[in-house]
């Protein structure tokens, strides 16, 4: 089983930024701790990272046909990038969406997710570790799948 | 370790109610589900289960002095009552709120969260799953806590 | 053929609440007069008042197996009660909205209804009479469907 | 005792115009169910229909001394014909608003009634029964305003 | 003369519920200070809580006949809740809303009252010194009535 | 010099239309009154009303080349006819619009004119005076024009 | 009889202020030609202007059991001034609200106004000639009002 | 094949209306050029314009049976005829909407269309060279649907 | 102990003013009643009014060192007034704001205060009442601080 | 001749995009279709696709001086970038907006276009026939700005 | 050249007012800053402060034909004075609008400028600099404007 | 000390684009003014500019470590851009927002900034001369800020 995880915008500046609110660890701390379960479960996770809304879309294009499924945390792109609401549309792979903070808490634009209705589901405020129940949730749907083909 | 979960109106009637949606597992195995769950883990979890808001309220602050952790699904109650943020708000134990289905793919309506705010993090579309995964991230939190202490 | 009526909060202090908007006839009456057309029709209609949303939602529930109809005036609850537009939602059993004052000629608060979505029909502004048509609607609709079964 | 019975834009074409919504049944049978319950009830119905929203106006005005009731169907009307609410407020007889389908439950724009303030009562998604309830209860409070009298 | 002390969610949590918002004091405290002044005034005050809604609503309507006015601090509801506010209108004694913090400086959501329409008058962001105020006006205005009488 | 007057929906029902706001006098009452002044003036008015919004546009359409003012209250569509409104844009003759009540003060969708920005001005409140006025402004203007031609 | 003209802001600036939308002419022709119009009509025209909201509301004040009449153009205040409003309805004299320009045709905030539901009518767009003729409709209510009494 | 072609309010004035945005043509022009590029593509074009609404709803009801297209510009009807939409959505035929100019570059309120989703589509800005691609493109559909069959 | 009490626009027409809202006792009565009030309690206060915004602005910074609490009725600028909150915000000294009338029970806007969030609490509806306990909550309010001192 | 067109985000993955809405064929049969009419109408076109907004910009920059027109369906940009409608704006090409559905029957988010204001016009709804269209039209443009020429 | 500096409400009460937002310098080292700015770039600076948005009109209104530029800060007028707008755009002076705070990244209600679009710009959040560079951007278009002259 | 100037998409065409709201000179002509006054000023100044929102995000965090202040025009990524916000907010480097056209007098939707309450201040409707005077108020707050220290 292949899994992708992406992160949008300003999540390599982890441990830099904002410490009160995104943690005091690193986007590398992250990748290592999301590789290290992967191991545990089996599956080989992919990484990708980028500022930029086109590269995202890519990247969701490009894992047609090479992944099981894709953890998405599209960071501020996630209030009004329809761009990649319809990328996650276009594919037939089953997504999760993870933020680290809590975003109901923080500014009233924040509330509103564009891309979740893309998503299977939606995991916020749990920190590193919703990245972690995330590919737990997708190995499961993956093994229901599996079981009943 | 002591959990709390608390599930709002109308999630008694799983299996019954739009199967389509809530999945055909009735909430008695949903119980099941997370009493098992609990077992793995060590920690006694208590079941409630309310039509009421105000019952939830009250259930809110009777968690207060006996629980570690609260896992709350409060459904319809979601959408529109500060009763129970302020509730949430009131007494200083970690909460998560969960929903079955992923209310940001539903009506506009389910889209706005006015408990959300009063929790530590929410997780949504991932089935009786995310029961059991909020009770692993409040029991992962209870860790790290006595860990600092 | 078993019908339950379930009217909302206050609707128990009819003929002492407002009686230029809801008239100067009392609850029982109401209940009388309902009781009546449903000895008429030869159906049993069982009547229930609640002023708590959480009692309507179990009474909602309760019907499940035991009601071929219902006839529902969520009174306040209308505007803003999504558990009991849920708890409709939840059971496959016909339900018919009815206002006794035509709640579009008063506050604007009253213009929209939460629950009525979740309803057949909706009747308003007939006073009592309105439960009597709706009673006779549900009749009609249940013979509908027999004679088509 | 005299009614007239007016239906807005497209009302003609039932049986054709949406089955899955307003049924399979044409405008001539509804007008056929209509006069035998005006026959039955001992009333004399006469039966309008217009696309134009300015002939309805016409028609209501009509009514002014020549009918004790008006039946209304508004159409899409309903919802922006602030000239049909005029009309019904410039004339000093009762009208009942029927929709066969449950506005509430359709479109955001079909939600709102314009027209039924200046109705006495609404009956919505109860199908052409509707149409026939609004007569019987325009009948009955021509009773109860003659037996005051 | 005899006043009813309604007080509605999470009041009972005073002294423990956001110290730095609500103070240190706990409902007992509160309700000791009511009675007190209560008995300097020689008015006997009966003081009730709840969680819930619907026995709020029980507890207005019960007010009926036994009652010569009601202070009120419906805290949550007073932003949303109708059947409350409808309650209020149903039965004629004078009410005055109180709150202990000034909600016009807090959360957007808290600066609408539904409830304080159907009031005499509002007093907020005195802490208790507001309940013993409401107390004084009630007392004032039954003089003033008695007095005209 | 040629005046078209045009009046909207149910300006034909004055005298028994809701006399509180509109007077008691009667439409043909207004006419005569519109004209008197038109003979002391010394222009000719033409008088149009209809209860159909094409019929108003057909009149608009039909001033051009014929007169060289309108007068105009196009009654309930002044809250929503973009049809009425590019009619007047659509040819160059200055246009008034007049209301017999006061707009501003009643229901709050009369507060807004959909039509007004294509007329060279408004006169509201003013009851049948307004229309007089209306005539006197536009017969100053066209002397203003043929004085600096 | 006496009236008093009150101008808001920035009308002393005719003249100098957007002669494109104000004209040409200035302040001073303005009150000739109202004076003029009130001579005409053998009653006496005080004329008031300020930059100032509550100089305004002072001048109203100061009319009580002064004038029988006020004709006023509260300029950019009429979109916001609720001192304004509060002032005219606290007095028991007709006022008419008087705009140079056409208001509706210009920025979406003059569209609306605030002070207007508080006077008996508006005349808008008609440039100087609108303080004329609301002299002339003072005149008119006064003779009307006295013929009655 | 057959082809109907509506054209709403204050489409019969061009050359007249707003030539800077609607082009010096007129309505004969235009109808000339459909009928030429109909002949051309070999299918009868029948034309009809009505400044009513209720007229343009009969025009499309009268459409069925008898047409295989439509082509309707509703002009001023487009931002709120729910009426044009019904009728568009009760009758079996391909629709396309044509707008002469570019709405979305003009006032607010043209920027929504209320027909539009019940046509196949929508060609704006183009001038009357819209019209003509609107019958080609119906054209082409029903070869297709001619070879499909 | 030293009390400032401003009173906005509008309030010295008590008595004259809307008597239906604000009650038949003058502006002078007002202040002699919490003059008197000041003298039983043992404090100075000192009363202003103005209808003018800014002479408000004035009179709140003039109270800064020299006034120990502020009672102020900002009447129609509550509802729109930054620059009284701005100096509210801007010194030192608690304030109270009062309302003669309920003012929830009235127009839509007057329910929101722009100046309450700068104020320490708020009472509304109790009339001249109101006035008298806002001093007495100033008073206790001093003790309280000067106790704690 | 010279014509860029540029497709935006997902339309690379047409045929495996949601096939219900968007059909089977794929963006390279898109392509040769378009260039096909391309060589019948004489005229080069060059094809441009990509998921970055910024890309998007530069395509159209660098048209500037190199083509006689633009064909541009921005796709999931066309509901918020700002940006493209800058660019757009930035240089005198004429430029049509193309989509393949039409968006006016799908979510309300694809209601809006923020890039329609800055194109010469827009056709939706009409699948690749579209950009055949847009094709024919630009050249008709073309042509007639050099027989004026 | 010579230049006005206006002040609006409680911007005298620097060094008092909110300091962490407005800083510990009073309203006088804000003059002398400016003064000492204006000698060294050789222009006369006139400082004029008011709480009244009419004496800031009036202020506006009196630069005309007296000075060469305004630097303005309307405070808390900025974000509704219509008035200040209109004397803005009455006379025809360059004005720069400054604000010593970042009003974005504060209340709501500040993010809004009434009174910026009848400027040329607008500096905020750089504190007193603001205004010297305000004086320096308009010494520079007086040097502009003479050059080209 | 070392500043980094961003600008965003389209700043690149200036001279080209809309010369009415962005003047005649060019971009590089920009970069060549605000160089040689960073010379004047005795800092080093590097220019970026792009037109993707991605690469922007990747300026501002590369700015990290490197610079000490940065200038920044988003251009149309102002109004919507939590991208650039988030990006802003994670690297603790004071930064100013500059437009060189007074963006609330142009649309609507120009008039909110998302990016300005993550800068310092905001400087706007000054031309090229805002980017020099950014830079100046960077540079005096680098030499506060090294004097404090």
């Amino acid at each position: 089983m292949n899994i992708l995880l992406i992160n949008g915008p300003n999540i390599n500046f982890l441990g830099i930024r904002e410490p009160g609110i995104y943690g005091a660890r690193s986007y590398s701390e992250l990748i290592a701790l999301v590789q290290e379960e992967g191991k545990r479960l089996k599956v080989a996770v992919d990484c990708f990272q980028s500022n930029c809304e086109g590269e995202i879309v890519d990247a969701i294009q490009n894992a047609y046909g090479r992944y099981d499924g894709i953890i998405i945390n599209p960071a501020a792109y996630t209030h009004y990038s329809i761009a990649i609401y319809d990328a996650l549309k276009a594919i037939p792979i089953p997504a999760i969406e993870v933020h680290i903070s809590n975003t109901h808490a923080r500014e009233e634009f924040r509330h509103r997710s564009v891309t979740a209705p893309a998503c299977v589901g939606q995991i916020m405020g749990l920190g590193f570790k919703g990245y972690v129940m995330a590919l737990m949730a997708l190995v499961d749907m993956n093994c229901e799948t599996n079981n009943k083909g």
